[in-house]
């Protein structure tokens, strides 16, 4: 384990979506400005090339292209760590390197997820990216896509591992979550995601937060944090509320596994005025009628400015 | 839809493992002699980069390299289909020009799979496709990696598609197939995968049928669709038997998920002296126990010669 | 074991539904007429107070009742198995012994369903039974509505009790009723149910086969029987199809779980004018449209005579 | 809907073992004591004959005893919800007359489960019961054992039933249980069940908490409700601590559908010196070496006196 990452990953940590033209191609000067507004709105963690940064979607040198580009939007101002995730290992590697000499905080690596590997297989994959970098890594437990879910044993076993420094936790139930802080909270960092219970993740402890919707509403995690530190239940759940509106407009499909999270988030600051673009395929743009009920809800549930 | 495949999609296929070396490099030499043993067993038609060849453990260089190992030593005495299937369409697309400039009779494509795509989103990922090709494709509905199960409505699009030639169908409810055969039979190949429930999709009146064990035993398959053809039903029961004792091996830890049937093709190659060496990470190789039990099944249950 | 039921069961069997008046009480007198339209149909075993009679819908007194009115009817004519299942053992072992003081040949069991049991739980559940009854019975191995789905090992240990006559094994997956008439078939009486996969169970050997259409179409089953005996497996396969294409009625809904074989046999018996009423609450009757697609394929699919 | 259980439903409600002799027959003297106990540890509402009391190994004679029993030895001094879930609507009519007829307060209601209903069969089953019934009925929402997990819409019609009084939620997701009281908290009491996630239900503003851990360790879920109210969400987490701890000795086989929770209450009881007796069979009471580790935790994290 290394301590790198244990005084960085707190507070509101987003996985950035990657600003795309209307033909699909990179569109890396949309990067800066967006940088610009999530730090100024108090985040303390940015991660390109998560799945919100549709990572399976980019090419291996895309994907080198965008956290550079992140890295130096940033400035040092706040952490990069660069999604590092692949089926095959040596695209780790080369990932991680790259992350790396692009100056980098860290990476954030799921197991690989066309095969569902059994534990020992994803602490091998693991153990043999250890061996070949120098660089923090996160290690991303996210049932809900790779179909792999981690015990705690094998988090236990990987938090062994010379270049291990934190994990991110992706589960539905708060309980798991609860479990694992209790289990592994004062050795490192676990950094919960999934918006849908983010409320009892928080009231659980959590150092911080990844929120995908901090990518247009930046503030909103930061303030639930806040507040259930304070003992301030009923307001932390009113932030909860907020979240939670904007989420219904399309929880229901995400819920099945479309990751209606992507688009929602890339629509939202494309109505902002960041200029993001559209998905990749295989992931398709809002409709008119869904842009309009978008809109309402940024302007009156999230009293956010929209201009487009 | 395009009809070249029609005639050649028949009786035995085999998504082709992988040859590597100790260190997981590629061992095309190896492919040569794979090749010249499915041929004189019978088999029509060799798939290289399909799941059981480990594609996502494959760089896109490395997978041109070994459809290109596969065409040559086929030599024109049987049909090659490659296996194109990726998460970003630049890549399908580059696959598929490939495999066509190399003189592949077609290419083999699933669904983009990280992210689960709504059946808009699937059409249109091959619309895309389509439109940026020009080889015939196999489209492949495997829920069991993909997560994704195409209704026959979008199989019925997307045999609207210029390129398309056939599906392959891997469900583990023989209704489903017996459905889709009575569906599309007439009009184009409907190739099952799928041991498990093998004979049922060949008494459903498969025209063909893809089999990983058919890597080691090319024989088996053809045996069982003739038996079904002349109404001996007893015959091919005795055939799937041979079958069904070999993957009792590994059966309860492929139902959960896990890819053994590569693991175990790779190592039943390998102990008849084929020389195809371990998987890639995060498959693992078999433990000396597993080798002995299945050295015993090679012998006894299916009577072939083990070398090693 | 006791080999009463051995040359018993075989043939079509029929899960009996129960007549009910539009207030939903019992209308013992339709039994009758449908008992001899069965037996004249070629029906060897039927089974009142089965999930097809609504047995959680009956109280204790007209269960007894209900089986004493189709043993009467019967008349020797055919085979008389009771079903007995109940989540109270004592409710259980009174319905046996009413069952065989009516003169029932056997009684059909389900382990107990509201509490999901152990593997040990249900066989105590059998044996406590087991120890209490003299008539023989045939377990029902129906994950679909108990949740509990034996292993072959539990089997096997059922089959030393005493009173154990039979199985009876509703399982979606055709294989596994293959694993289990290879494993137990010699020894016992291993009876399919579940007619979306029927025609599988049926070439895999099955020597009977329990339908819930064979209500109202009582030859079906027995020609798909005779026709796999005799290899003719196209023939077997379009009476399934006719099968097929009546449950398509109501396939989707079936599926999720939802009991609409019940309701669409009442149905089907009704407009054939066998006066058996609604189902009982919480089952609903169909619609008008959904009696207009029922009536149409009764008469142009199965080319029954339909009479209201 | 009627508000007679409004001001009652809140702070701890009890499911209560069902006592039973070593021959599991009822043994009704140990409930005076215990209903002594729980009266005396703070809680507000018992509940007999609900999962916890083994409702559907009972016989309906035998429900309407254990009712009558507690209401007498409450006599008065706390609320009494009788359980009268069953398949047959007519039982659940006769239960819930009986259940006012003895002084129960009101009684506690599942939809039908063995057949999985459709929304509006559950509707008029409910409905049925209303028309027959003049007692206040709490309708419950119990997907993991009866498989149908209500939509808020339904609850919504429900509650327009004349005898409609409150809501029982046991939902593994927190969220479900927030989303449900923001809906419907106002105008009648929304209590949650279900002890693996109680926390995020207290932290919610639930008012009060069904606990089976209740039943031998009264004053638990009270301490939780209190701390949450007054802001002190670690000391309301310490709580929780105790009753995980509780669980883990059987949490993960009672996660795959096992009611381990009545048999470890019993057990518990058993060891407090309550004399509640086994679980009737299917259900199986606990080994040695789980009896040992279960004293443990009774004595070492919950501090209770354990006299056996």
């Amino acid at each position: 384990m290394r301590p790198d990452l244990k005084d960085k990953l707190h507070g509101t940590l987003v996985p950035l979506v990657t600003p795309m033209e209307e033909d699909h191609s990179l569109k890396l000067e949309s990067v800066s400005r967006l940088a610009d507004y999530l730090i100024e709105g108090g985040v303390n963690v940015l991660i390109p090339c998560g799945s919100t940064g549709e990572f399976p979607s980019l090419s291996i040198d895309e994907r080198k292209a965008v956290t550079e580009a992140v890295v130096k939007a940033v400035a040092g101002r706040a952490s990069v760590i660069a999604g590092a995730s692949d089926t095959r290992l040596a695209a780790v590697v080369e990932l991680a390197n790259a992350a790396g000499d692009a100056g980098a905080d860290g990476i954030l690596v799921t197991p690989p997820y066309y095969f569902l590997p059994s534990e020992d297989e994803v602490f091998e994959f693991m153990a043999a990216l250890d061996r070949q970098i120098d660089i923090p890594f996160m290690f991303y437990n996210n049932p809900a896509t790779t179909k792999f879910n981690s015990s705690l044993k094998l988090l236990d076993r990987l938090s062994e591992l010379k270049n291990f420094a934190a994990i991110k936790e992706n589960n539905s139930q708060p309980v798991r979550y609860y479990e694992e802080l209790q289990e592994f909270g004062d050795r490192f960092p676990v950094i919960p995601a999934g918006e849908p219970p983010a409320i009892f993740n928080v009231l659980s402890g959590a150092p911080g937060f990844m929120s995908v919707a901090a990518n247009f509403n930046p503030r909103l995690i930061g303030n639930m944090l806040e507040f259930a530190k304070a003992g301030r239940i009923e307001d932390a759940f009113a932030e909860f509320e907020i979240l939670r509106r904007y989420r219904l407009l399309f929880e229901a499909r995400n819920r099945l596994g479309y990751p209606m999270y992507v688009i929602y988030a890339k629509a939202s600051l494309n109505l902002l005025g960041f200029e993001v673009g559209p998905p990749r395929p295989p992931l398709s743009p809002l409709s008119e009628e869904e842009l309009d009920e978008l809109r309402q809800v940024l302007r009156e549930v999230m009293k956010l400015e929209v201009v487009a």
